[in-house]
């Protein structure tokens, strides 16, 4: 028998950066939750905890402060430069993926901000290796519903099925969305507000037959508009909406009163693809 | 020694009602969190077992799904129609006290809306109890930011102090706020409205020497807005964004580059009144 | 029309310090989350931003950390002398309440520890004021189930009423439970094991009519074996467990398959006094 | 151009279901929170909403809750009976995936438990296909602490370093692992358990001077123990405790005082295997 070491990466996760453009009266805030992760030629500290290839946690966190400190164009950007200097300056770095959580501010005057705390976010991961960037870009915690316009019926009856068909049912679910880019030559801020706008837009005009067919459809959506695109990972819970039954207080509910529930929940992964 | 029974209540928690307005083609959602808690004449239940006296939260929950079929004007309103209800209908319940967490969903279509999953979100509690409504209406999770203006100086200086005078710092705070109505007859919605930006408008217009000086300020400006407003409660973090030291890497950092920290953190609380 | 300050305080909050004993080659460690709210003649700041009687909360951190290396006895003990220095060491300073979460660790060896990433710990508040500190000790998130002797019958029915009568349901809580000590002679860590037995056992030997009923026999219990507690407050979710109907499947359930709900849950609340 | 569907499943997630055993006075639970994921052909559901091949996820629970009648000798038994189900029973169906986490009470009398809310627990994982289980067991949110017997030395230093070199340092990480097994003929409750203990006496014997070192030896010591595992999976994120500096309060701080960070903090990923 023998025993040897797999994959592996290691890295600082959730470096919290805020950066102020302050070059006018008119502040600008970009605010980012950082997390880098290096691969390479690790096995020695695994094996014999021989540190001599090891870039510390602590030294990455310092180069996200320091590049931070000639600005943030984008997260895609700013992960891209980060990647590019680990495996550029590290002999022992042959990949670094950088995932940067983004939290978007409301402008209240020149230098007033407010956000949820909490809530939906962007998230951008850039892998970096062989010389060139790889960028996948998404958001997490995006609540949709459509009060109407969807059906469940048709499906299979077995000896456990209960479930009564339904004609006319609330939608609702909580976007977790990834879009992988085939080039990076791409205004990524711009892209971000396409993709945004194609998941909604797709979750609100799709007559929706199945949360299956909804996913396809904001799926492909993305791609018909970002051209760069050429391919959409979408996770959609189904936060089920349960008609409360009223009869037995003697009143109907014609789709008006519903339960929201927590858990269990339906969910439904899946992949649309450019060929 | 003698042991007895102090002061009691119980309720159902968290009854997650979504109320659909399907009067035209353009429906309306209202989104509640509701949690009533029972008060009166429950000592047999404690003491004995005996439940003669008791209105199981099973039923709680059930009247309000049933008192949601009738419309929900405002969480405030649904509160009150509630604990009017509870203490009106049973003898043994003196103190009905409903909690509200209201949900906002932003529109995209005449059936399709969105929220983020978490974040900011109103909180209404209404005491019913001698056959009138008691109103505290609040909200909790906005985080606001001031990226200068804020100053932190002339502090005590004692033996453990290593802090340093700030004199351009970024303010940043989690708001929770509550304000109490001496009064009921109000326009709920509209009133919420005008209290969120008076709390933000004092946040972003006070040139801020302390986050208690801001505090008052918020309170103070709230109460200015709403004439029936006589009490307001703040709690408010101060989320510590700390300048990060890039001398080591021979850069300065006037103001650019932030490390926003978790905890510890400045917790101010208090509250101010009209009198 | 007169705006005036209402009660206020302020402090650093969950300074997170761990405390290793290493008087031997057998480490003990002590991990502590210290929040620290401090009130006295604070208008200045609030009204003016003058902060010279603002002891600054990182100096209360500091403090903190400071005071840990001298040792720490419990965290009662820890508690109350640093609301006597507070209180003692600063004029503008009338009460400092004190709250410590501490986390349990199970030892593995002679430097080695282990224990759950979340779950039950301990909560002790401690308020100095008057140049003596008020002792509140209580447990958090410990989740306690009796699969049988519990029943819910005999209550009120009204026009909502669907619950059918239980006369053999999974009785389930997370309790939360805070004890108030009329004294402060006393064995801090002894006390509260016996505490947390008293709760275990009374809502193990409980025949439960209601959750109220065996609230109070917690409550009790803890009173009868603490002779210098005063004062037991009980908050205890009920977190039903609803038995499946299998009928559908062609199986029964006698007591033997149960759904554990989040939410919407009871939540019963109540004090139990020695007088 | 053409769109199509890439990877796709869904089901049933987080249905939470407590069985308990009462085949004599003396009753045991088990405490389980299991997702179903089917994958196979689905392609009509997503794009035209034929749900003709679909088992609705509602059917999914039901069955969870209809085999769990039958007892549940183990999570991993379990997980691969629902498997062969949905595969065996369901011609649309290629791949059932089952996910099971498991909550461990312990015991106070013959019908009465307790476990922290929250915390530590176990994670199975099984994957039918084909005709036959693929397990892969683990465990989530044990954290470990060595205050000693840990040094981190001898990296790499560049332009960002700032880190000191530490020869003394408390190593503490939260443990998530997952075994995966080459065969199913396994005792599995006796394979979780020495599982369990061999990670953390890995952990507690292992002189560190990197986490991945640790990491390296927590993964090896498993496959040691439990001939059937061919790969151990483990992410440690380094909870980094900090040496606070007491010097300008004229206090040395041999090891004594800490300061437990958030974040950011280190993150080692690394795979184990058997060749």
């Amino acid at each position: 028998m023998a025993i040897e070491l797999g994959s592996n990466r290691y890295g600082k996760a959730e470096t919290r950066v805020v950066r102020v453009v302050r070059d006018s009266e008119r502040h600008e805030i970009v605010d980012l939750n950082v997390s880098v992760a290096l691969a390479g030629d690790l096995d020695d500290t695994h094996l014999t905890g021989a540190n001599d290839k090891v870039l510390p946690t602590d030294t990455q966190k310092n180069t996200v402060f320091a590049f931070a400190r000639d600005g943030i164009e984008s997260a895609e950007e700013f992960g891209a430069r980060l990647g590019e200097h680990f495996t550029g300056s590290q002999e022992s770095i042959d990949r670094a993926t950088v995932t940067l959580q983004e939290y978007t501010w409301t402008r209240h005057g020149d230098h007033t901000f407010s956000r949820g705390d909490g809530g939906e976010h962007k998230q951008a991961t850039v892998v970096y290796e062989n010389g060139r960037p790889d960028v996948t870009v998404g958001l997490r915690d995006l609540l949709v519903l459509n009060s109407t316009d969807s059906e469940f019926t048709g499906y299979i009856v077995d000896e456990y099925t209960t479930l009564a068909p339904a004609t006319d049912r609330i939608l609702a679910t909580a976007v977790t969305a990834d879009w992988h880019f085939s080039e990076t030559d791409v205004d990524w801020n711009k892209a971000y507000t396409a993709a945004r706008t194609a998941l909604i837009e797709a979750f609100r005009d799709t007559y929706s037959l199945s949360l299956q067919q909804t996913l396809y459809a904001m799926g492909a959506k993305v791609i018909e508009v970002l051209p760069q695109v050429d391919r959409v990972t979408l996770t959609l819970p189904n936060k089920h909406h349960f008609l409360v039954d009223l009869e037995p207080f003697e009143l109907d509910n014609p789709g008006l009163v519903f339960f929201a529930a927590d858990r269990p929940y339906g969910l439904i992964e899946g992949t649309v693809e450019r060929r």
